[in-house]
This record gives structure tokens, sequence and C-alpha cells, in this order.
């Protein structure tokens, strides 16, 4: 029985500490959050006792962390976890410089504990299922990668601010996916676009609201992403993958599969819109696979490394929309 | 180069003159329509004479006839066709009544002359490659035929009242459908009902406008059809077939591959509205095919029995409709 | 707090069971099972205990009991549990026979006590959804309905033998879902046709595996059923309504949104095939709205009647199957 | 009565020629072309007569003129018919070079006469039905616009070699799409990557079969496109255009609307595959659009000047994918 505890009981945290509480193999025993409700209420539904973040980290009785606290303290946390020979899992990011994600990771190495990185969308069964196809050849070599994310509405600027940005905020997503989707062969030039035309306020905080962003990779493949803050048909979430054998792709699931037909056309639902509805099922899948690799003693997968690189691929996005040209890695 | 005559240059006869007139192997030579100016038109269009219709018949330079005028007329002219050695492509249907078509296909018989009535859906190449898919056993022994025809609107009352009743006007499409998609296997029981639910004055006529039928075949596959006088989302034209290894269907056509997002869900087009378009390419196909077995000296297919075959059918429906009871065939 | 328990521990009774215990208005007091190791690992899993069957009929500490028991002993355990004041809710059906249907509802009027019948499609979000906006007049008066339904494969023979036949079995769903989707206009006149197409052992069993109803209301409106033992592609449920103003219909749910596109097309994953995942969300609907209407003093629905009707339905198709002739009611 | 000649009667003069035949306000008087099987074809076909080259362009009995050959010979051509006082209809591009596009736009400008280029895929009935919609503010203001455009297969690499490379020979009509979808605003910076994937004697040949161009314009929209000269699949062509109200797409056509479902999924046709049969109404409807413009005293459109445009664009596109660095208009 893994004993887990979880840093942060927020909309995040509280998903992944029910997700660990149901878990066959795990059992939540501590909840920690600054703001004293949120822990309880976490606590009592899960049958956790709410303890103080500090004390957390270093409890016997605790063998795996969940950080899912604000991303400036992902990184120290991180480290105080590794020392203490917890398994960690960190939400994304690990940190908003890729310069504190290095030692960050060189003291978890030092360590040799479990890290896991939250990228959750790895482990939508939809978009799980398309990179297993991929990976078993089902459409032949890669040539080009196509991801589109577009979230319903845009955060409130005061968020915006902190966020470092739509390419590391948002756009991290979408460059894990194309590293994920590119079976390994990585990226080494990035093109990046990006604009304010949803929300001026965006703008004037100096961070786009629409963005687009080309990749080249060492082996000549081609990946095109595009990221707004706005559908008005819900939360747009689609991959297509071209191959020399063909195409594969994944898309949206609608709120229902009702249809009506009239002299307007025929009108399916939106799509689902909001995201712990559209990847609840990834964020289970995604406990699972850090508790499972735990319980086996296999390695994490998405690593620090992979934490890392899509941070690198954000950093290079920021920096060519900013300059308006291609930065190499 | 087969030397074409149509009868009846009315909308289906000016479609038939054309595709004749455009056939690398025929020639329209005369045109006969009560109505000049619909003759005259269509001649001037396709380079062909003006003729009265009864002269057509015998004339020596005139080695098919097209039968497109109104249904009333269709046994006689085939028989005279037939007698006259003529090769007759005739509307469907050959007559209202099944009696009235034995005799007509008797006298074809007794003539030796081809036949091919018709029935343009066979040709739709959407149905055609269904067809082709199901005898080539793409999806097994087939067990269950669904077949669904709406028309856009009801035609006036005043053609109702002479239309032989829904069953032997619109249905006739579908049950000769069914026996095109049963390859062999004969419908030996008939359920039928229906009702007027979209125009009282259809009821009134004593018809029907919307109506579904049963059928049962000789060897226990179930066939299942819809008809509507009304579709307010364009010509509702369905096909789906379930066999022992799968199944198989044919949709429509919208009008422009178009799809708007937005609150409301996501908006296909309407589906194409008027069944000369949506069958454009059926009557092609099928002139075609009439034409291509003439010169080839190959049987023409329909044949006159798969006239008399739908119509005895539509006979039982609307017998069945009318008593609430089954009819066996 | 209702205090609940499940009778019988088999598939579906540890579905009821297990979202009972979810249910924050609600607590999985007791289970029985004869099977001693089903009934029990229900209980651990819920916190429930194991008790006998008899004993929990009467148990004062019990205010609802879910009837998850094999068919012939449903109508005797509603009859009790309304004796002992208890809020039932019964698996569908209440019996294979409609008479004795009718004197087990005439006990549970007796007792007062709310009754609630297991029909879970209704509660599907999809088919909910479509209903509700039916009853809003989304499409205005409704014509023609089309209901499919495809097992993957068929039950064992020994299990068909004790079925009540097809129409009794598997398509009183249906009928229950025509009745829901008519909005309270009764089929008055019931058309069925069967055959054994998919297992020979199943005609040998005197049941069919393929049938198909028609269905005409008091108001004419026309209802088409087809029903199959086997579905290669999944599990398949749809449901088409045609009203005066336009179409509405629900389709089947893909097991992912994956489509790949090479020389033979482009192809979608096959349709989720195992009922209780299809239909997981609609169990869950189902029983919480039987727990929020006991809660709430509010009636529950779909009703004892509801069953009493279905059954009727099924009975009328079933003999109109064999005779040939169309039943009336 | 518009006399039109026709120069080249290869594969897409036969088109132009034919249809310039068939409009109604339209007569094909002369045809020329250097291989004369191919002009005495198209005469026979259309009652046109064959003529040498160089005399048409003086013949007085000669409106217009349709210039089907060669791109090195357009632009020569485009001037000598507009000295001539012929109204000119020209295949994409004008030239490989912009330097001569524009000394020939000024040649026809001196001259006054008309000039339409024929970039066919805006009169596609899907594009333009997109296009007519977004201009009508359907979906609000343009935010992003994604083009796809794969070829079935790549051309022999002799071609190649003479084609002025991807994004001159391809993808130029992928650059005229977004500018025509753009409504005016131009695209201002390029940025343009691209690869030898499908054919490595491509990349010998110096140019790319893989590619992707990003574009932004002066008001900060953003243009994706990408280009394959591999799809198993059809001749893949889509659109889709988000804008502040919602989202609109134009998609790909099947060769049949047959669909099959078994074990292995459900799976629909591939879809057209041979540009003729995908855009053979965009060429009626595009010739129809130019002989209308004459007939009427109405500006032709496509421009000039969208030829140079394009042009500039596609040069701007190799510039960028050859240097690495982003381009600027």
């Amino acid at each position: 029985m893994i004993r887990i505890a979880v840093l942060g009981a927020g909309r995040i945290g509280r998903i992944h500490g029910r997700n660990a509480a149901n878990h066959p193999d795990a059992r939540l025993v501590a909840v920690a959050d600054p703001h004293a409700p949120s822990a309880e209420d976490l606590a009592v539904a899960t049958g956790a006792e709410v303890a103080a973040l500090d004390e957390i980290v270093e409890r016997s009785d605790v063998d795996a962390i969940l950080i899912c606290t604000p991303t400036a303290t992902h990184a120290d946390l991180i480290e105080r976890g590794a020392k203490a020979g917890k398994a960690v899992f960190c939400e994304k990011p690990v940190d908003l410089s890729s310069a504190r994600i290095e030692t960050c990771l060189a003291a978890v190495e030092k360590a040799g504990t479990p890290l896991m990185i939250g990228f959750n969308r790895r482990f939508d069964p939809n978009f799980a299922s398309l990179r297993r196809r991929l990976a078993d050849g089902e459409v032949g070599e890669v040539e080009l990668v196509t991801i589109l994310s577009r979230d319903p509405g845009p955060p409130p600027v005061s968020y915006i601010k902190t966020s470092g940005g739509l390419f590391r905020d948002m756009m991290i997503h979408d460059l894990d996916m194309a590293r994920f989707l590119l079976l390994g062969d990585e990226p080494v030039e990035v093109h990046a676009v990006g604009s304010s035309l949803v929300d001026p306020a965006i703008g004037d905080a100096g961070d786009v609201d629409t963005a687009a962003v080309m990749l080249k990779t060492a082996k000549g493949r081609i990946v095109q992403i595009s990221n707004s803050r706005r559908a008005t048909y819900g939360y747009d979430q689609r991959i297509e993958v071209h191959g020399s054998k063909g195409m594969i792709r994944a898309g949206n699931i609608h709120r229902t599969t009702v249809e009506v037909a009239n002299a307007s056309g025929i009108t399916a639902d939106p799509v689902q819109d909001f995201f712990l509805e559209r990847y609840a099922e990834a964020y289970r899948d995604e406990l699972a696979a850090f508790l499972n690799a735990i319980r086996d003693g296999r390695p994490c997968d998405p690593t620090g490394r992979d934490g890392l690189m899509a941070q690198r691929l954000a950093d290079a996005a920021t920096e060519s929309a900013q300059t308006g040209k291609p930065a190499r890695l």
C-alpha cells in the first residue's frame, strides 16, 4: 500500500487526491493547504488527515507526495521530497526558469528518487491510443504533426501576468505532446508568432492570446501548433499526424451524441468545455501510471527531463515570438 | 450509333434526352411532346427534330425509345414500341395495375425486344457501390435491410389523386431497392402502416403521407422501409444493411462540406433537396447502362419483371395498410 | 440519509449497490445474495453488511430496497417490500406475465409505497437529452420514431430458454423507449416479424435472434424497431425521431475518437461494446433519480405502469411474430 | 456571344475549352496546340477550328483567349493578347519571376484590357460558400486560418526541376486562398520550413516535398499552411478558419457516401483523389465567372495583382525555407 500525501488542495489537488484515494494500491494519508477549509474538505472526503506542508515532506509514513501547489513552489518541494526519499509527482511546470529546472533535476538525480511530471494529456485515452498506434507503425514514419488547443475563454489578466506567458502556460502541453508523438526525434528549430486578438488587456499585460508555432526536428519532420484563449463551441483539443503510410487523428468529445436536422442544417452538440471533464479519465490514468510505476519499481514517465525539454521549447517559442526570428535548440 | 427518340419532354424526358444526346454511342433523333414548346426546346438543345408521338414509334430510323410520358400511357407505348422492334426504356411504373403490367410484359416477351424499367436509384453511385460490395460478400449474408426515403415536401393533392397512392408512387422505389439489395431472396410477407400527418388534404384524398413497411423474405430476412412526404433538411435518402459479418450503409449528400461551430454546436449544411440534383449521376449512369446493353447485345437490367415485382409489393403494401393485416405474396 | 439494501449481488446488483453507496444522501446498509462470496465482495467494497434476503425485506433500518435478483422473484419481492413499507427499485421486468404484473401493481398501490422500474436507457445522457428536446418541441410534433438495438453477441441458449423470448427480454427496452419518446400517445397496433439468422440453436429453442416491430399509435404515429443478437462493430444503440419541424437522433459512442486514413479509407473505432460501459452513466443517473425522488417525496418515474405497458407491448409483439398477424392493444 | 480561343489543348486546356463551349453566352472558335492531335480532338469535340497560336492572338473574330500553355510562355502571351485588345484568362502562375509579372501587369494596365488569373480553388462551391459566410461575418473577425493541401503522389522529378519549387508550384494555391480568406488584410511576415521526406530524389533536385508555412498579417492574424506531395487516402484539401464568434471549415469529398462497420471499426471511402474530379465544378464556375464578367463589363477577379501577390508570398516562403529566417513583405 503506497502512502500518499497531497500538497495543495485546490482544483487539481482535489482531483489527484481523490484519484489516489480510489487507487487499489494506495492510501491518501495527509493533505496540506494553507487554506484550511480546502484541506479539510479533501481530508474528510478521502479519510486522510490534515497536516502542515512542511511536516508532510519529512513524515516517515508518507511514501509519495503529489505537488499541486503554485508553480513558484514546485522546484523547492521536489528537491525537499527527493532529499526525504519520497517519490514525487509534480504538476507541470517544474519551474518557469529552465535553469532552475536543471538544478532541481540534478538534485533529484543525486537523490535517486522517482519523479513524474504531470503532462496529463499523454494519458487521455484518445491521445494515448493514437500514440500507441503511431508507435506501432500504423501510419508509417511520421512526417507532419498538427496540434490544436483552444480554451473556451481566457483566464483573468491577473493570472496571465504571473503565468510566464501563453507559450509557457498553455502551449507547453502541446509542445510536450509534440515530443510525445515524435517518438524521440527532437525539435531543433522553433518559429513562433503570437497576437493579442481575443482581449486587448492580455496584450497590454505583455502576453498574446492567439499563437502558432512551427517546429522542425533533427530528421526534418514538421510540427504545427496553434493555440487560442477563445473557442465558442467548447474546449477544442485535436491532434492530426501524417505519416508515410497514412494519417491518424484524434478529435473532440461532444457533450452528447444528439444531432438535430432542420432547414438550418444538421447540428451536433458543442464539445465538452471544461478541462476537468474533458480530461477526467486522463487524470485518473495519469495517477495510476505514477502509482503503478512506484509499486512495480519501474521508471516514471513522463520524466523530469520531459519537463525540462518542454520548458526549453516554450522558452524558445516565447523568444521567437518576441524577436520575430526562429530559435534553435 | 444507336438512334434514340424520346417520348415526353417534361422534367424527366429532358434529363434522359440530354443524357442520350451526350452518350458517345447514341444520337437523339426525335422528340415528341403534346406541349410543342417543350419538345422544341429539347430538340434545339440536342440537335434532334420534333416529331409526332405516333409517328416516332414506327419510324425506321429509330432504334430505341425512351418513354417519359404520363404513367397511364406507359403500357400501351411499351407494347407499340416492342411490336415495332424498338428497344424500350420506360420510366417507372409500367402501369398502376399489376394485371396490365403482366399483359404488357407478355407482349414484350413475344416481340423479343429489349425492355428496361427506370428504377434510377439502382444507378446512384453510392447505392450501386453499396450493392456491389454486398454482392461481393463484404458484410456476409444479409439479415436486415433498412431503407428511408423522405421527400422535401408533398406534391399537389391533384397529383396525389392520380398517383396510385404513396406506396405505388413513392415507396415503389424503396421496394425495388429492397429487392435489389436482397440479391434474389424475394419478400413473401408485407406489413404496412400509413397515416396522414403532413397534410390533412392528403388524408382527405384517401392517401397517406407517412408510412412504414416491414417485409419478410422466403429465407427469413427482414426489411424495414419508411417514407414521408416531408423533410425539412433536404431530400433524405438512406440505406443501411446488416449482414452476418458487419453493416454497410450509404447516406445523404450535403449541399457543401462546410461546417460552422459556435455556442449552438457544430452545424453541417442541409442535404441536397431536389431529386434531379441528388440523382443527376444516377440518371446518367442509368441511361448509359441501357444504351451499353443495347450496343453490346446484353440483357437490360432492371427488367420488366422487376417492374412487375415492385408493383406487386406496392399493391400488397397498399392493401395491408388499408386492411390492417399483412399481405402475402 | 436513505438506508438502502440491495437484493442480488450479481453484475447489475454490484452496479446499483456501488451507485447507492456513492450517493451523497444514501447509505448502503445491507447486501443479500445466495452466493455468499458475491454478497461479501460488495459488502466489503461499500461498507455494508451481508444479510439474509428474507431478513432484509423486514428490517426496520432499511428504507429502500433494490431488487436485482432473477426475474422470477421480482413480483414477490416487490410485494413483500411494499407491504413492509419500503421504497422499491426493481430491475425490469416486473414479471414475464402481464397478469402477474397487474396483481403485483395492485398490491403496491394498496400499500401506497414508491416503486420505480429499472428502464436504464431513459437515463442515458444522450437519450435523455434527446427526449428533453423532443418534449420542448424542438422538432415539432412526432411523426416517426426509429429505434435500433443490436447486442454484440447472443447470450447462451440456456439463458434464451428462460428469457421469455427476444421481444420480452431484449426488445422490451426499445418498446419502453418508444413509449418514452411518444410523450403519452400510446401504441395501439403491433406488427412483429422475427427470424433465427444468427444462431440456429436459438431457433431450435423456439426463439428468434433478429426481429423488427412496427407500432402505430392512437394518433397515427409510427414506430419502427429492429433488434439483433449480433453486431460485429460493438453494441449498437441508436434512436432517430422525425417530427413536423425536423429530425433528432442520438448515436453510438466510439471506443476512442481516433480515426486512421489510408488507401482503405478513413476508419473510426468500433463503438463501445459492453452494456455496463455504454450505460454506466445511465445506471448512475437512474439510481440518483430513484433516491432523489424518495428524498424529496416526489413520484418515481418510470412507474410500475410503465413496466406493465412495456410488457404488454412485448407480449403483443411475441404473439404477432408467432401468428403472422398484427396484435391490437 | 463571346468568341473564345484556347491556347494549349493539354489536360487543363481541354477542361477550359469544353467549359467555354458549353457556356450559353460563349462560343469556342479556335484551338491552338503545337501537338496537332490534341488541338484537333478538342476542336472536333467543341465545334471549333484548329489554328496557329500566333495567328489566334491577332484574329479579329476572337474576343477572349484562354492561356493554358506552359508557364514560361504565360507572360508573353498575356502581353500579346492585351495589346491585341483581347480579354485574357491565364492559368496560374503568370510567371515564376515576380519582376516579370510586374512588367506584364504594367503592359496589361496600359492596354486597359481584362485579365483574370486562374486560381480555381476560389470557385470550388465549398470554399466559395465558406468565403461568402466569412465575408458575411458569420464567425466574426478572422483570427486564425489553417489550410492543408496534400497531393495523392509526387509529380515526376523532371517536372519538379522546372516547377519553381513546391512553394511556387503547389503552395501558391494555398497562399492565394489565405489572401482570399483574409478579406484584404495582407500577410507581412512569412515563416517557412520544408523537408524532403516523401522522395529523396526530390531533395536531390533541390526541392522539398513536405512543407509548412506560417503567415502573420498586418493586423496580427495568423495563417498556417501545410503541404505534402503524398496522401494515401486521396487528394486532401481542407480549410479551417477561426473567428471571434466561431469556427468555419470545409472538408474533403469522399468517393461515395458508403460506410462499412465491422470488428475493425467503421470505414468511410477514401476521398476523391484526382484534382480534375475534385475541382470539376470549380473549373466550370471559374470560367463562367470570367465570361460573365466580360459579358457584363465588370472587372475580373482574381486579378493580375492577385497573381503577383501570391507569387511574392511563394518567393518569400521559398527564401525563408532556404535561409531558415522569416521573410518580410
